[in-house]
């Protein structure tokens, strides 16, 4: 079993791209579960909510909360999946927080591994996903995609959005083993296609 | 100004006495704050319910929800106040998250002092009143006050409360410079008299 992440802006496609890697996957016969950060367990969901409610100004107690969130998550579904031999799809995970927290808002990485370490532990994601798109196609789909949940990244400008993603392919540099950068602005098929065989990749390895 | 801290069991009398010595302080033109933790800001009392809502068995994760509460209290409210010249005092601190997540459900106290030093940081109160009571006395004064806010803590019995007042009476020892060991066993009024003279006795160094 492997512990799968998904990656980029928000309107990157990476909800459509989970759920189908995990149909992909299940009609093989390996038994998948799917889950999102912040979120995943009814105490995560909650500060999930704290979190989105407004925006937390301080980026220590945001990336405070985020850490207890992902403990929990851990501790009570992914941790608990993956000793059963399920396969985890988890869309966004600590390297969204190395990216909002960190590089965009300023926290040391330094630190924020440290903390990491400490509170919520050392599992990896076996394999991450980075689907990378361009900041002018991301905000068009944002408009674009009506029943979304709204939230206060939402109204930030192109500038914004560049930066994050330019943040995510920093990290793609510095865990290239872990972290495949794909193509988010192709055929919805394509993209599924190019994960389907950097997966199969994995379990051949 | 500065920044006094209660510590102790529920049921010790540390709201009856915070708010006396607020008033004596006041009176004497002393300009005061009293808050409480968790809580004491919107995001922090936030904290407190999902806190209180049903009790989280994992302590790091409840030590890091409890640290972000605790960082954003000392962020908007204690800090700004001790600029402003105000002096703050606060039911419970640092001092419970050592005894109830430390010394009660095993949590290193050098991981807690790591944790606290990089997410929260090095303020320190200026002087602790830890409000000493017998065990039997805790669970007869709980079960006699009908209009506190109940939580998981309440149906503890006797040797619950016995081993968090030994954790208690530990760190006073640990810390017995800024820990004054208050006998919560007597009148109110004379609890209040020995909190003032201790209290005047560190205006005066």
């Amino acid at each position: 079993m492997y512990f799968i992440t998904f990656e980029g802006c928000d309107g990157s496609g990476k909800t459509t791209q989970v759920s189908l890697l995990t149909n992909h996957l299940q009609s093989r016969g390996l038994k998948c579960v799917t889950t999102k950060e912040p979120g995943g367990t009814p105490l995560a969901q909650e500060i999930r909510s704290l979190l989105l409610k407004s925006e937390i100004k301080d980026p220590i107690t945001e990336f405070a909360l985020l850490s207890a969130a992902r403990r929990d998550h851990i501790t009570n579904l992914i941790q608990p999946s993956l000793v059963q031999g399920i396969t985890v799809i988890c869309d966004r995970f600590f390297d969204s927080s190395l990216v909002y927290q960190g590089l965009k808002k300023g926290l040391d990485l330094d630190f924020m591994f440290d903390i990491h370490k400490k509170v919520v532990g050392a599992l990896e994601p076996s394999l991450t996903f980075l689907l990378d798109l361009a900041p002018e196609i991301i905000i068009e789909r944002l408009q674009r995609s009506a029943n979304r949940e709204i939230n206060h990244y939402d109204a930030q400008p192109v500038s914004f959005h560049k930066s994050i993603r330019e943040g995510f392919l920093l990290l793609a540099e510095k865990f290239s083993s872990r972290i495949v950068v794909i193509n988010a602005d192709q055929p919805i098929e394509n993209i599924a296609k190019e994960i389907f065989e950097k997966f199969s990749m994995l379990t051949k390895t």
